[in-house]
């Protein structure tokens, strides 16, 4: 079947199924999302208004049998950062519409009134219907009740309320296989689905396949990358203990951005590293290991049960731990996980809630170190729309706006994530250049800085930064593009089997002899297309610049600032 | 006395009196503030930290009997637009900073404790004292109580409580001759105040005087300069309804914004207009006419009283009637009123406040009309700084962010006035390029679109505006430094003796030989140094643009949309 594109317009509540142009048909993931924006949105809109348009695609290896395929990205402008924007989840959703054909969604328009709508993708089509019981609802009642509707498992993508309020830190939640939420969570894309007045969007595959054009290459080349990604030590500990094995090794190295980014260390580390988190899993009859989508093979996921051994959460990450914990000094996993409930529930990003929590903080909101506050401010303020609800949900820059504080950790708008980019200079240059905001998935320079994948680079050094986060951006935006997970990144870059696979893998699927070189190529293209986006937009290297305070406060225990150099920064894009 | 510069520095809590650099000498008003903040401010500094600076200056002609001298500027990095700000009112600091010698006050640094200060100065000097009594407290609290610590009378400079919570859209007042307030209103310069601790600034200028070089030929000048002024029918409308008397003239040119920028005529005008605010007053036994500064020879403000006769408000301008009127629908003026008094005395600005509650009007927040409900919340909510209240005193661009809403009448992150651009094109040029976010006093192209002052330009097209715009700005950059009220650009603009006369008084002043196209070169020179602060903080041309629903959404009557090309738009700057 080959694969088309859906088009859903909500002004018109029509839909029409389409051919793929051919520009568009060797992107898949984060390279058609920002392919398509780029070509149909106007840089200078709205992001809120019925111009933008919200771009959900598979991964080009979405729906095959290959290891940690599952991915799916969403695209659109960003309401939080103005820029162009793509974030991915695991889940269901990928694989559901890459067996269906479908090469994206791209949902436009927006209905003149105040309806709101469910949709449905199968075989038959697109159906679009005006929705009333789940407005207002959780995502976790939106899962159950729409899989109490539906006759068989179907794929879920929805938002939550802060996706209804228009909350430009909303989410898009992404059912997993187990009934759980996975994010995609960062840049408000949720507050662009929410704009369009579409609750959810369902998935029905039906007897759907993926086409394979070479089916015996494939399972070979499966095989190679599969064990490359098993083999990695890095796999290995993100399987025993979840992303939260990173609390311990970023404490240890100085950069744990701690009480708003005023500190490097958190004195309660132990207290919520992943370490600690494995045991109260085992304890309470969890599950350390756990996927957030079929296929994968690292499991870093998990459930998360409370004190009375009853389901809390899963995909309980390290950037949400470390958001809540250290940077609001909260040293109670327990609170940290009914927090990250919470704002599943909701529907808002777990990285730029507490975040911009730790700025309110530093306003006296309330005090660093409440775990429950912060649980009573999501619970009461933020899930309701309240005024400091509605602060809360615009994200840190707001929040910073909203009472008057100076220190306030963003790049375009967006939070800054769990490394200090002062004592991890690497990190700092994707902060500023990211197309995407400040974003750590753009170019996870803690690999070489930190973790001695894919070489060294003095973390506390300005000297090969730029060039290791150029690299990484480039790797990045193509990896974005198959429908793999980024963690398979560190076997990419440490084990020479890996890469090859993976081209192997492109290959076989679609009956091409694409080289290492072409996917370099493809990620370049890529961000050099949302720099392209941005640049329209109005966006210029002043604003590739972190926030004035990393140059003036020395960060303990290194007491280092930022000081790299703005043409050094610039120099990301000589390529 | 030769004049010096006043240095505050509020992280040592020390002064200094400095010779005036050279290069200053020529300078005054906005000249000077911006002259300073761009020559000492680093443009990336976070506006609210240590490394702004909040400069206050007095005209060039401030202190002497010339007609309508008394205007104060203050200038900084804005907390609201990011951009350098100038922000002048009237009051009696102008002149007593004058008479005292004083060129320029530079308020920098800031306290590392919450201690709060109040500042005296004097012919003896600066003091710094530490002050509790007054912190929370309105602006007519700090007036009354200072006048009563003073033996006698003084000049008050003030943040109200807007100000101490650092709202992005808080004032500076300042105390006029009856003991009213006047305000530098826009661009949140009480945020940069409030960020240094600083509660007010009381000027005692003794015995002091300013020396005039050519008395004689000074007293001339001023006769020729006042007799100008008089004679201008603009002058004489100002006079008799004061500046709401634009309410019935811009209702007319179908460019009154209108709920929220939706429609371009308000139903409610006539109760609002300055005929129907001059009878009311009349009746009331208020005052029509009212000097906002000693000398003004207009008199366009006016003592306000309410039902029973009590003092209710004065500098009730158009401004605010329009915002709180029109765009937010109130068609009661003692609503109105009593909405200005609270904005007077919590010290924010009285254009930003209502336009950004008109966008929280459109996001169901209050119902447009609902006067009493604005009140509410200036008295419930920012004056007390509650979640909803820290959204509105953010401003506009903050209110749009926080409720997701699409109609959001900024440029630059500040709120367009009182004029449509869509039906008056040439002030949608000035909105677009002012160095200051829209503003329609930097080039207030309603005189030759709408007035037939300086000739005319048809409003609805597109021809003429930049040129007319850009005139109009390099005059309003030189006469906002001369410490002259920009009403009197009317005269300037139509009769040929009132520029000559401005010249000569200059002249006589200092005892020099500046023409008339050294004001055009100085007005041009200012306008530069603010553009070259604006880029190097990282503006661009494309922030010189409106919001995309001017573009998209056609405004009644005329039915028009902005369509002015952006090549044009920048175009602006070719001088």
């Amino acid at each position: 079947m080959a694969d088309k594109i859906y088009r859903i317009n909500m002004s018109e509540l029509s839909s029409s199924i389409e051919d793929v142009p051919e520009s568009w048909a060797g992107h898949g993931g984060r390279g058609l999302t920002s392919t398509i924006v780029a070509a149909e949105v106007p840089p200078t809109c709205h992001p809120l208004g019925p111009n933008n348009k919200l771009v959900i695609a598979p991964g080009l290896l979405s729906g095959t049998v290959a290891a940690n395929s599952g991915r799916i990205s969403m695209g659109a402008k960003s309401p939080l950062t103005g820029t162009i924007k793509e974030s991915n989840a695991g889940g269901t959703a990928a694989q559901l519409l890459a067996r269906l054909g479908c090469k994206a969604i791209v949902l436009e328009g927006q209905p003149g009134d105040d309806k709101w709508y469910g949709i449905n993708i199968s075989a038959d089509g697109v159906t679009i219907a005006e929705e009333s019981e789940l407005i207002g609802k959780g995502n976790f009642a939106v899962v159950e009740t729409l899989e109490a509707r539906a006759d068989r498992k179907k794929g879920i993508i929805a938002v939550g309320p802060a996706g209804e309020m228009k909350m430009a830190a909303a989410n898009i939640s992404v059912k997993d296989p187990d009934s759980h939420i996975r994010s995609v969570g960062r840049g408000g894309l949720g507050a662009v689905m929410g704009s369009k007045k579409v609750k959810f969007i369902t998935i029905d595959a039906g007897e759907g396949k993926v086409d394979v054009a070479d089916p015996e290459a494939f399972k070979l080349a499966n095989r190679a990358f599969a064990k490359a990604l098993i083999d990695h030590p890095v796999s290995k500990g993100l399987g025993q203990y979840g992303t939260d094995v990173m609390v311990n090794i970023i404490n240890e190295s100085g950069g744990l951005p701690t009480r708003n980014f005023s500190l490097g260390q958190f004195d309660g580390h132990e207290k919520i590293s992943g370490e600690t988190m494995h045991d109260v899993i085992e304890e309470r009859g969890g599950k350390p290991k756990h996927g957030c989508h079929q296929g994968c093979v690292i499991q870093c996921s998990q459930i998360y049960n409370d004190a009375k051994k009853n389901y809390k959460t899963s995909g309980f990450e390290y950037e949400t731990i470390w958001a809540v914990g250290a940077d609001c000094c909260v040293d109670n996993l327990d609170h940290i996980a009914e927090a990250d409930h919470l704002m599943d529930d909701i529907g808002i990003d777990s990285i730029e809630i507490p975040v911009a929590l730790a700025v309110a903080m530093e306003a006296g909101v309330l005090e660093f170190g409440d775990g429950e506050g912060v649980c009573r401010i999501l619970r009461e303020e933020v899930a309701k729309g309240t005024g400091l609800g509605r602060i809360i949900g615009a994200g840190t820059a707001v929040v910073g706006k909203a009472f008057g504080v100076t220190r306030v950790p963003v790049v375009k708008n967006q939070g800054i994530p769990a490394y200090d980019p002062r004592a991890i200079k690497g990190i700092g240059i994707t902060y500023a250049t990211s197309t995407m905001g400040a974003d750590h998935t753009m170019g996870y320079a803690i690999t070489s800085n930190l973790l001695n994948v894919g070489g060294s680079v003095d973390p506390l050094s300005n000297e090969g930064q730029v060039e290791l986060s150029r690299n990484l951006q480039i790797a990045t935006a193509a990896i974005d593009s198959t429908g793999m997970c980024l963690f398979i990144a560190f076997a990419a870059l440490d084990d020479e089997t890996c890469l090859p696979a993976l081209v192997d893998l492109i290959n076989a699927r679609f009956g091409i002899n694409l080289t290492g070189d072409d996917v370099v190529s493809l990620g370049k293209s890529i961000l050099k297309t949302e720099k392209a986006f941005n640049e329209a937009a109005g966006f210029t290297k002043a604003d590739d610049r972190l926030p004035e305070f990393f140059s003036t406060e020395a960060l303990p225990p290194h007491n280092v600032v930022w000081d790299m150099p703005g043409e050094e920064i610039d120099k990301f894009w000589d390529f």
